[in-house]
């Protein structure tokens, strides 16, 4: 795993956690993130398993994969596909807990990651900076739980709904 | 709408958007905190407005409700009630979009309020708090996404989901 020396600025941009940086914000934070590469079939997460840092695809592509309950711990469905530009594990930076599913490459790719062990630092080294990210990861849940309401809401009796918690 | 003078230290830290906030942070949060009042029937949200505030339902119930496509305007059903030391609208502080539900109080209800505009003058008189704000609140988006996910990915074919977004 090396330090992404070679990242680009607009590179990042495209990633909605970092919407908003500046050109000197991403200088502060390029020593935290790395490159990391996976060969088809690597398993970048394990269902189960705890992760502690977020990805964001460069190239290529993973699956996303859940173990079908009371059946063979192989006995998976694929829950979705993410490609370039995509992110995963945003949840771990901030609520380190088991990881819901298993991600597994499908073809060799390139991913850059950042642990919540460096975000601790950079909250440490530049809070305006930190609060940037945790701010564009919270407007991130958020859409996806509108998104997600939508799916539920739409075809759920109610009894079954609760969105309270 | 009145300033919660009133208001206590310990009442505000049930709510998990106010965890870790010390006695000082409280005193510095107060004067952006409001009392609103509803009485039975009252509209607190209505789906399709704009909401620019998280409500904190310090006694009574509110029922959340959502149109039924296809239907009259006034054709709802119950998507769930909440009551005493559940929040509502929290993504409106840091996602202004149309409710995507309407809320109605059930019975005469007292709520907490804090705006989107006063968590904005918070973050530029108070930035530490105002972070510890915006990630707890991003922790409570995280912890129901969970719940979410093992709702949909448990009951769905895969090709209705996407958890990638």
């Amino acid at each position: 795993m090396d330090e992404a020396q070679t990242l680009d600025f607009q590179e990042l941009k495209r990633y909605s956690m970092f919407g908003g940086i500046t050109p000197e914000t991403f200088e502060a934070l390029r020593p935290f993130i790395h490159l990391q590469d996976f060969n088809t079939g690597d398993h970048v997460m394990e269902e189960g398993a705890v992760n502690d840092r977020v990805f964001f695809i460069v190239s290529g592509s993973v699956e996303v994969l859940k173990h079908l309950e009371g059946r063979d711990p192989g006995d998976c469905r694929r829950i979705t596909v993410m490609g370039t530009g995509e992110t995963f594990g945003e949840m771990e930076l901030i609520d380190v807990q088991p990881c819901a599913a298993t991600v597994r490459a499908i073809e060799p790719t390139r991913t850059l990651t950042l642990s919540n062990h460096d975000l601790y630092r950079v909250s440490k080294s530049d809070l305006k900076t930190y609060t940037l990210l945790i701010l564009n990861l919270a407007r991130e849940l958020s859409r996806r739980i509108r998104t997600m309401d939508g799916m539920i809401s739409g075809e759920r009796p109610s009894s079954q709904i609760d969105i309270s918690d």
